[in-house]
Formats: structure tokens, sequence, C-alpha cells
């Protein structure tokens, strides 16, 4: 792209997948640490430094050799950065990096710039108090809370959990000597995370997706998250967005939040660099997260659009080592004999328990099609651990719906089974609700609104007489609504005909046959596939059956006679 | 993923898409070829060999390094490669590369095994007896005809359009000399392409590509192909495994092929390695051709369901080397400005006019965007190139109809105009078509069956009466369709609402109110918005806009008194 050449402290994954972007647009990448350490591999130039990058000279001599100088790990020596920035810049900041890498710092610079996180309280004093120390902690937060070290913490080191005072003694003998503080216990619903780019002219956002942590350490991330609403999502991105802008200097930051169960979110830690967490990107982005920093750290022209998710749904899974040196490859092979990913190896070498060995990442048309992609893999890798198989995952029982059966009174729903035996039979997950326009008003607009933020394509409802619930439904919503009229006492359906068919301009209800639940289910089954594939085909299929069945009736007629035939059918 | 070696005749810009790909799974790949060749730039280790891959020493010693060759150019020695696999597998066997590097060879041998090519005919034979054979060919064949040398022709070098009986002598003087045939002037309505792989198994398919070609070289290819039927692209698979079935050998190859005026494909070209119509797989697939070739040489897993398209559309951009040293390198820049893509620079140094120095791809929600993406790069590039701005593109004029409008009869439109307003005012592409059941029941048929494959998504048919439009036309597709019931001379319209409504159980029709065709314009909106967020969007936006109206009379009724109210009514 042009001549110039970064300088990276730190040879580690992260540095490889800059390199892999830095590659594609053959910007020279030049890399301090031991010789052939991950990143170092795919770059083969005589720009490489070989050291530490805690060694000062080092650095200097990385700087005297790049045009700017970027971090893939935070626990540098900022101060000895500060110095080099004067001769070549460092980004991000020096000055940031110190904040951040020290938590209690960075959650203080936060809540400065008002930003909501987690309560926190300073532990640092002499040795001797910290007992006293953590039992007052104890009677403020109650139990469990969070010790943590402020620095040199990362995938759950420098961590503890203390459950109750009886934990106080383990915990001060595994983190004891560490500048602690402790945190408040977050009652979360779930983990999210964002990456933020810091360029020049401001802060864009990555997706949002969901983390799953296991031991501490990122197993799982899902874009989009699950179940989660788009107003929330927004509210993510905007949190993660203000927290960034509070900091100086360039590049991508990861911004780990909690999302607590009632809805309120905090920010958890901030990392100054690409992350875990954005992964993902490299499949399911046009430019992924080290583009984007190399673009941040550039001055190259990025956008949010380009940060836009390509493919419905990504999965990342992390292959962390287990118990053997190979046991990262037994994974990386499982994945290719089960999943549609091309893995990521970072070319460390021997495996170690719990050591980020490499990820994958699986991507579908939905994310309910991505779990299910996924699943046997998780399985696998939760066998290798020994972790016994079970009902592993709370928020993925059974695929996500796509149809929203709603109905007025529970005596519609004999009418609706022929329709529901259809969706079931062609594989269409559905959802089915009593709601009632006129007993239960309020139910009604809460599940419309929130129909579409819940996954649901397409709403079926089905009502008698005055039949207002497609209706109301409707004006509640964007998501087309297919109307059931439904035989009533009186006037033989004909009234809840006209009541679905006849809505004013602005809130059509797509009205079907009186009582004729099949089509009903058939035509929410025709939008979903006017955009999948694989429900068309099944449709398709379906189609290609009834015809077959009237083409061996007509035969049967023909070659019968009609008396016959009128005889077998028992007339 | 495993300790064995790759080694690979060639660094150019294949060979380095192959070690991307090699990476990412920790295998090595030793190059040979000249040092600092593009390949070798982003694999730092020291089993490359510097030399030529024409050089039998310099391939011996490769061999000796590696567990299996492979090739990412056909002209090689393919009988010195004959040799070597006794030592060391090759992969596609040198048999292979024998066949299909003379190009008439390879034609004979696909046509051996029953694959339609265009008719051929030998030209070797003395010099000076060449142009009484050209002007054979001329008699036979007719003008325009393609006068092709055998060997060492790729991107155009090598052929030679004969357009008339005065063009002989300058096709002498360009391949006068080498090994020739003649080959008919194919009919094309469009180029496809299609990439193989050959595994130890079987062959699988990657998507078909539409490929455009410029002075003889690829420029862009479009994945899916643009108005291109379902049956098509599966006649075109069928044939590309055919032609790769016939040789021997593991790996990816190229199909290169024409789809002619009547529908007939014949193949045109096979490329025995990963392919330039093949690059937009990096992107749009889980596994690219470069991880398939892999993948197929090393007998690793791999399945159909890795070679799917993992977004809606992709537009591969080849960026050729201009009139500067540096224009292409202005190229990527402009990219990023005009488009989300991570360019691919292949690390050659300076461009010359016509060489592939890198490409692209775009990646989008449909083609439609994907072409309004990338059209303002090409207008740069054609703009650089000198070439004269205009209507350039004879496929993409407007955006693609996602809405079919169909009506019984011209005394439908009227009824129709406010919804077909409403649909422009959203910004939903439609297309409006007069088709009667009754009087053009053919006409409708064949509109019904091949709606899906035209790219829409929903249909609404109009008509007033019985009205059998829709309910027809839903028993000949599978997209959900619409009906409008129009009011016509008797019975109100609710004639035309019970023939749509009440259709039998299997082909639903979601009929909007008599004469709404506001309601219908919006449910065609809701059902594409179902799956398209910027649509539901817009019509959220035009919802608030109807609240905020009547909010507004409300307010104004509620200020004046109705005695007022009714007067501004001027009622």
């Amino acid at each position: 792209m042009d001549n110039r050449k970064v300088g990276v402290l730190g040879g580690g994954q992260l540095g490889r997948m800059l390199i892999e972007a830095a590659n594609r647009i053959n910007i020279q990448v030049n890399v301090l640490d031991a010789s052939k350490s991950p990143a170092k591999q795919i770059a083969f130039h005589d720009g490489h430094i070989e050291g530490s990058f805690k060694d000062s000279a080092a650095v200097k001599e990385l700087a005297q050799a790049s045009d700017v100088l970027t971090v893939e790990i935070e626990h540098v020596d900022t101060q000895m950065l500060e110095e080099v920035s004067k001769q070549v810049p460092v980004e991000p900041s020096p000055k940031t990096l110190t904040i951040i890498k020290d938590k209690f710092r960075q959650k203080e610079h936060l809540i400065a710039h008002g930003v909501d996180v987690a309560e926190s309280r300073d532990l640092e004093g002499d040795e001797e108090g910290l007992e006293g120390r953590l039992k007052e902690v104890g009677k403020s937060f109650g139990y469990p809370f969070m010790l943590k070290s402020k620095t040199e913490a990362y995938d759950g080191r420098g961590n503890f959990v203390v459950k109750s005072e009886g934990d106080i003694e383990a915990a001060k003998k595994a983190l004891g000597g560490r500048p602690l503080y402790a945190e408040r216990w977050a009652e979360f619903q779930m983990e999210l995370a964002v990456m933020i780019v810091k360029t020049k002219d401001g802060v864009l956002s990555f997706p949002v997706v969901e983390t799953i942590h296991e031991d501490s350490i990122c197993k799982l991330t899902y874009a989009p998250p699950r179940n989660v609403s788009k107003e929330t999502v927004a509210r993510a991105q905007e949190l993660a967005k203000k927290a960034i802008a509070a900091f100086e200097g360039k590049g991508v930051f990861g911004v780990e939040m909690f999302l607590l169960k009632d809805g309120k979110l905090l920010v958890n830690e901030i990392a100054p660099r690409p992350h875990n967490s954005g992964h993902y990107t490299i499949e399911a982005c046009p430019v992924s997260q080290y583009a984007a920093h190399l673009s941040a750290i550039l001055d190259l022209p990025i956008r949010q659009s380009d940060l836009r998710l390509i493919t419905p749904a990504a999965i990342m899974l992390n292959i962390l080592g287990g118990q053997t040196p190979d046991s990262h490859i037994k994974v990386a092979q499982k994945a290719r004999e089960l999943t549609s990913s091309w893995p990521h190896l970072y070319g460390k070498g021997d495996a170690r328990p719990g050591r980020k060995m490499g990820h994958l990442v699986v991507t579908a048309s939905s994310l309910a099609k991505a779990e299910a992609e996924i699943q046997p893999l998780i399985d696998f890798v939760d066998e290798q651990k020994g972790k016994p198989l079970g009902p592993r995952n709370t928020h993925a029982e059974g695929p996500q719906p796509l149809v929203a059966v709603i109905m007025g009174s529970d005596s519609d729903l004999p009418v609706l089974r022929t329709g529901l035996d259809l969706l079931r039979k062609l594989d269409v997950p559905f959802e089915t609700r009593i709601t009632s326009a006129h007993r239960t008003p309020n139910w009604l607009k809460e599940f419309s609104e929130t129909a579409e933020d819940r996954g649901f394509k397409v709403i079926i409802g089905a009502a008698g007489g005055a039949a207002h619930l497609p209706g109301m439904c409707a004006s509640w919503t964007q998501l087309p609504v297919i109307g059931l009229p439904v035989k009533a006492t009186h006037l033989d359906g004909v009234d809840s005909l006209y009541s679905m068919t006849q809505m004013p301009r602005g809130e059509p209800v797509a009205t079907v046959g009186i009582n004729n639940s099949t089509n009903a289910a058939l035509l929410a089954v025709r939008i979903l596939g006017a955009h999948d594939v694989d429900v068309r085909e099944r449709l398709r299929k379906w189609m290609e059956g009834n015809e077959e069945e009237v083409l061996r009736k007509d035969k049967e007629l023909h070659e019968k006679g009609y008396e016959a035939y009128l005889k077998s059918m028992g007339k």
C-alpha cells in the first residue's frame, strides 16, 4: 500500500494475524520477539528484531527500523515507550497503555469519563492489613466478590473469586504480594464484547458479540449475540464507543462488558489492541480487526460500513491446549471433519493446558445453523477435556423459532393443528402463544413490539368473530403478519375474513381462507423461503409430493372408472 | 495440521495465496522460484529453493525437501516431473499436466470423455502450408474464428481472432512458428467458470461464477452469475465435474465455459491448479480454493458443504498493472476509499501494463448492492486506463427487481398505482407485467415458474371477478404470492376476495383488502423486510410518519373543536 514499516512489540498470535492482514496490502511488519515466534513465521524479511519486548535497547532498535510502533500486549514498559514516542509514533499512545495496563487505574479513568463499571475498592497497603481489608470488603460488597490483581492479569490469571470469609486465606495465598483491588460481583445474564476502532477522526464500532468464558478463558464468541434485542446491541456499541473515546491514541480496542439481569450494561475490561473476542472478524467482516488496526495506526481510509457482518451468523471457538502436546492438532483435524471452517493454528509448537493454540470460525445463514454445525466439535473438545456432557448450553435449547403463532383464544388451537403439524413436518421452528386483542391488549402489544428482536421472521394470527388480533399485531410490528380467519358461531367466518382483509391502508394482514391453517402455515414457509433456499427446497419437495398424489388418484380414477372409485371411497 | 511439507513449482500469486491457506494450518510450503518471489515473502523458513521451476536439478532438490509436490503453473517440464513422481507424489499427476498444458490435446481428451467443447481443427504442419490451411478453416468455420497456440498460452497471449481472410497475414505474423489450432467462434451470451476439487474420493464443486474478460484477461467475476437460472448453474457444475473426472490426480482445477445463446454449455479451457476465477472463494466460501487444493493433495477432509457461499454475493476485480509502476497501489488505495474490501496485493514490485498485481473482493447482501458498491471503483480503473466511460455493463441496468407485480388486465393498473408509488417511495425495485390466467395461461405459467430464478422474492397479483391469477401463479411457484382483489362490475369485489382467500389447502394466496394496493405493497415490503434490515428500517420510518400525522390531526381536532375541524375539511 505504501512504503511505511510497522514495528510490533510481541510476536504471538495477535501479531501473526496482524501480519496476515499486512501481507495482503504489502506493508512490512517488523516483529520484536524471539526468533521463530508465531508472527515472524509468516513474514520473510530482514526487519525483525530478536529479543524481548521488555528490553529497552531492543525496543529502540525496533523503533529505528519502523515508521510507527504498536503492541500486541499491554504489559510493556510504557515509560520507555513514552521515551521512544519522541522518535517515532507509538499507537495507541503510551499514556493510554499506562492507564489500561493497570486495571484499577483503567476503571478510575472510565468512571471519571462517565462510563459505567462494576463497583471496585482499592486494596493496596501493608500486607498484614490485607486480611482485615478483605473482610471489610466482604461485609460491604457481600459474597462472592472478585479479588483482582491490578497488573499482569489476563485469561483469568490474577483473578480470584472469594466465595465466603473462609476463602480469604486461600485468596491471600493466591494473589498476596501483588497490587490488588476488589470488585463487586456482577449478576450478569451474559457477557458481551465489542471491538472499537479509534482513528484520527473518531471511533467506529464492530458488531457486538456474546462471549462465553470457561475457567476464566474465552471459549466461544457468538456474532450476533443470542437473544439480545437490537436496542441492547445499540446500547452496548454506544457504551463501548464512549469508553474508548476516553483514551488517547489510535488503533483497535476490545471492550468487554456485562449485561446485567436488569438490562444494565457495565464495562468489565478494556484491551488496547486486537482481542480474542474480535477474531471472528477475519471471516465475518469485510475488514478484520487486524486490518482495522493497521488502517487506524497508518491513517488509511476506514469506514463504519467496513465493519459489518457479511454473513448472518459466526461462532468462534478457541482451540486451547489440552493434556497432550498435540491436543490442538487433534481439535483442528476434528474441526475439518465436523465443520466447514478452516482453522487458524498459531504455530506455537507444543500445547500446554489452557494455552491459546488456535481458533476457528463457523459461519452460517442463521445462528441456529451455526450452533448445530459447531455443537459436535464442542462436544469433542469437552470430552477431551474430561468435561461431563449434558445440558451444556442454556441459551441454545432447540433452534430459534422463526414463526410466531398467536391465537386469540385456546378455542382456535384445534383449527391451527393441521398447520402446526405441517410447520413441524417442513422443519420450520415456531412458537405458539395465546394473546387476545381485547382481553390482553397489553400483552399483545408487548409481544408484537418485541417479536422482531426475538428473532421471529413472520407471525400467524388466528382469530374468530371481530378478529382484531392480526390487525392490531400488524400495527405494532414491521414483520409480515398472516391472518387466519376462524369460523365462529355466526356468519360462517366471513366476519373474521372481512376483519382481516379490510384493514386500513398502512397495516396489511396477509389473509388466507377461513379455517385453512394449512395455507397459513404454507404462506409462512413461502415467506421464509423467499430468502432461505433450504426452506424453499423442502417446500418444493412437499409440493411435488402433492402433485404426485393427485396424479396417482387421477390414474386410479381413469383406470377404475368412477363407480369403482366412489366405492373405494366408501361413498 | 501435521508435519508434511508441500513443495510448489512457482512462487507467484497463486503460490502466495496457497501459502496463506497453509500458514493457517501450520503446513510448511517450500517454494521453488527466485528469492523474494511473492510466495516466499509470507513463509519464513529455510525450506525454499532458489532457482527456476524449469530447472530439473532444482525440482529434484525441492522434491527431496518435500512430501508432496504441486504446481502453480502448468507450463512445466512434465517429463521431468514424471521422473520425480517416482520419488515423491506429484499432484495433479504429471500425466494430467502433460495433457492439459497442450490446449489441443486437452480438447481431444475432453471430447474422448464425452465433454462438450468448441469445435477445433489441428493446424500443425509445414509453415508454408499454414496460409492455405487457415483459408480452409475460414471456409469451413466461417469468420471470425480463433487461432490459438497449443502451448504456453495464457491471459490471451497465444490467441488471435481471425475476423476475415484479410487477417490471415497478421495472424501468421503473430503466432507463426508455434504449434497452432483453430477453434470455431462460440456465440456465447456469457462466460462462466467453476472451480472443481478432485480428491482421492471424487469431485466436488465450488459455486459457478460469471467471468468478464477485457483484452483477453479476466477483469471481473460475479458469484453467483447474473441472470442465470439455477438449472443452468446446476448444468455448469455437472459439466465441470464431468470434465475434471476425466483426468488423473488430485487438487483443484479451474473450468472455464461458454454459455451459448441457445443455453448450451461448452468447456473452453481447463487449468490444473488454483485459478483467477476462484480468488473470490477466500472471502466468500468457508474453505477457499487454496485451502481446498491443500486438502485434496494432502488427503485432508473436505466436503461439498465447505464450498458454499457464506455471503449472498461476491464480486472480484483484478488489479492489473497500468501505465505507471505504482498504478496498482493507486487502485488499492482507491479501493479502500470506495469499497469495503481489503485488497490482495501480490508483492510483485513494479507494475507493467496488464500484469496481474492484485485483486479485491466486494461482498454484499445482494448482487445489486455489490454492483453498486464496486461500480465507482470500476469507473476509476477504466478512467485510469483511458477507457471511455459510458454504458459499461449491459447486465446491470438498474437494481434487480425484487417484487413482481402482475395483473390480469391493464384495467387493474389504476388500482395498483398507489401501491406502486409506495414501493418506489420505499426504494423497493419492482417489475410490472400483464398476464391473464385465462387469456394467456402459458405466459402466466412461464412467468411464475421462472420468477424465482429471475431473482424475485415476492409476487403481487391483482385481478377482479373470478380472479384466478394469484392462485394459479401460487401453484407454479414457491414464492409468496400476495392477492389484491380488484372491485369489478358486480358483487363489489367480494367475488375476487373469495377467489383469493378460499384457495385449496396447499397453495396459499396472501390476500389483502379489496382495491387496497397500498396494503399489497406494504405486505411485500414486510416480507422483504423480514430478512433485510435496511428495508425494515425504511418501513419503520414510514410507519412513524403515519403515526405522527394522525397525532397531529388529533391535536388539531382537540384544539379547534369538531365544528371548526369539519369546516377546515370543507364539510
